[in-house]
């Protein structure tokens, strides 16, 4: 069978993952990610107040989100969060270590690491690890980098995408892993970017902020943000296309592009979170800005009885409704109106009288979607979640530190 | 045996429950619970945007949360919520015929409903209901009453207390309803509490709102805040104190035995939570602010990972830490400290080495502790929650409207 190819589909850059012992099943653990040429470079990271001596690294060497990089080191099984001065000492090693055997500085190599929290990286088996991979480094070695990520992701997740840009083709790849916004014990996601695109880093990062509120951070699996959530985009311009400023003319296509492929990773991460047998959609329109509508569509997608509901297949509407009704954002029911599976099930105050039999249909199947007009303005915002089931419990309560 | 007299030990107070057949089970269902004389009334509703009809009314009869009440009639089933212009006349038709079944007038009668959303009281078998439990209304019926209040719950919430005021002996008595803040498609929790004492409306209203931030509203089984929570106190001034009011000595008095029967109450939502196993009490301190402790102390009690961690009883601080990092409480990891059960695992910034069979012991039990200090200010509240299991799920998976 031939080497699938994503993440290194874009020109010039090689990947690869190896077992080097972090986990404990003996798994592929550490991933490296880089372009054979530097390249620009944009990242976003968590929104929680604790974050992990990786993310500190990153925002100490991008403080404004963006510059010049060659590559990632990724680990899973030990998140190195809470773990002082000496886990940023660690997190200093693994970027410099892989640095030097890719050819460049320290600075130009992030590290991002999830497992457990308030644990030291093994650091002689992640040096040895390192070692490995630089070792093997290529395009082809994709599917062994994408094992090296998962944390306790049930399946591999990527996407990939091609477009002409400037007269040129340009290729952009993405992966991710996360399967709880933390998985057990385990501090989470984090999705790298490649592209042979020539863009701007700060047009990198601009596109980047542009897509991610409605890509991965409309994403949530159990409400619990992480202290470690990393997403890196690298465009090393070996496509060979004119470079894309945020002014240019290619931007919005550029920005199009990049959508396409964090919404299909977003997708895939809903799809895969803990315990997950169904992805849920829940649209919001007519909020009264868009910063309300995301507050609502999450609200929907963080309650736990509309997520059990959703796993059992019951049109339980009332729930929806209960759950804007608790949001911050305003909502008022005389003009609220509800759809499952594009069936209104609540309009203006009322309940419809409804095709039960239409919606249990749909709530039966694996891809749901809600949609909710809060009928107060124009502000409309998209959440991505999963169904709660007895497995996400069973994930979670009997896994031990 | 002797009748278990709680909600009528205050002087002056009768209660019946009938099963009229709104639940399908053919449990009791209606309850009446009222003062044989005008009564010194207060009331507190929930925040929930979308509001049920019989909230709607008592904001209606009761537009500064105080007056004059005989009592409350009270149904499981149906919470008569989502139901438009009709569910409305039919909350007035429930306190109006109660009310002229005491003598009184409709305004002076409130109505409460739980159950599900969207659907209609039955109003024959709510006619007959009212109408069984008004006939049989004494001292001493309580256990009757308080099976009529249950929805989900698992058993029957009540608490006692008893003091010297003013000279008098003042008793005062509450009985609660709920399990989920949402149950299986419920809107549930209804609070009622009784006492002799004489207190002015304005005084018992502002006793009320000072207790509650602390008892009630510190409780969260699954952070979906229904559309329907009621607390009403009302005091009849059977035991022939001196009036009191929010100026007098008794006042604080008075406070303090509120504060006991409604955390008593609230510890007993907590423990009857939808699958609940355990009670967890999340205490912060050193918050910015009481109102940001809250925040944060929420947060924690509303993780579905940390509540799945103190299901399986797994010492698992990390997710203390991502939940109080993730809240909008201003946290900061280098002055913040955690304690399970008095044991510190985690101090500024760095984990403790902690005696884990102890942590383990403790979490082991069915009351657990957990505290916080953010090490920022003065700021203090505590949360009460219960753990997640498979049960929960189940209940609100399994269960179809």
């Amino acid at each position: 069978m031939a080497p699938i190819r994503h993440i290194t589909l874009p020109a010039g850059f090689v990947a690869n993952g190896v077992a080097c012992g972090v986990k404990a099943s003996g798994k592929e653990d550490l991933a490296i990610i880089a372009s054979t040429t530097d390249a620009a470079a944009a990242v976003v990271t968590t929104q929680n107040q604790v974050v992990g001596a990786p993310v500190l690294r990153i925002r100490r060497l991008l403080p404004k989100g963006y510059g010049t990089l060659r590559g990632v080191v990724s680990n899973s099984g030990v998140s190195n969060v809470a773990t002082g001065a000496a886990g940023v000492r660690d997190a200093d090693t693994m970027g410099n270590l892989t640095a030097r055997l890719l050819g460049t500085t320290g600075a130009k190599v992030l590290a991002a690491s999830t497992g457990v929290i308030g644990h030291r990286l093994p650091m002689d088996k992640i040096r040895r690890g390192i070692a490995a991979a630089a070792a093997g480094l290529g395009p082809g070695r994709d599917t062994n980098a994408l094992r090296a990520m998962m944390t306790t992701d049930t399946r591999e997740k990527y996407a990939v995408v091609q477009t002409r840009l400037g007269g040129k083709t340009v290729t952009l790849a993405g992966v991710v892993k996360g399967s709880g916004m933390i998985s057990p014990c385990m501090a989470t996601m984090i999705g790298v970017l490649t592209t042979d695109a020539a863009i701007a880093p700060s047009a990198l990062h601009k596109a980047l902020k542009q897509v991610v509120p409605d890509t991965f951070n409309a994403v949530t699996v159990d409400s619990d943000t992480s202290t470690s959530d990393t997403v890196v985009a690298l465009a090393n311009g070996a496509a060979g296309n004119k470079t894309i400023t945020a002014g240019s003319a290619d931007f919005a296509k550029f920005v199009a592009l990049l959508h396409e492929v964090c919404y299909e990773l977003s997708y895939a991460l809903a799809a895969d979170g803990e315990g997950a047998t169904k992805v849920v959609e829940i649209a919001v329109v007519g909020a009264r800005s868009d910063a309300e509508a995301a507050v609502a569509a999450k609200s929907v997608a963080n309650s736990p009885l509309f997520k059990c509901a959703i796993h059992g297949g019951d049109p339980n509407w009332g729930r929806i409704v209960a759950a804007l009704g608790k949001s911050s954002a305003k909502v008022n029911p005389e003009t609220l109106s509800v759809r499952i599976g594009g069936v209104c099930v609540f309009s203006k105050g009322t309940p419809c009288r409804f095709n039960l039999k239409k919606v249990e249909a749909h709530l039966g199947g694996k891809d749901i979607k809600v949609g909710c007009d809060l009928g107060l303005g124009k502000g409309k915002s998209t959440a991505l979640t999963c169904d709660f089931s007895r497995e996400y419990i069973t994930i979670n309560a009997d896994y031990h530190t």
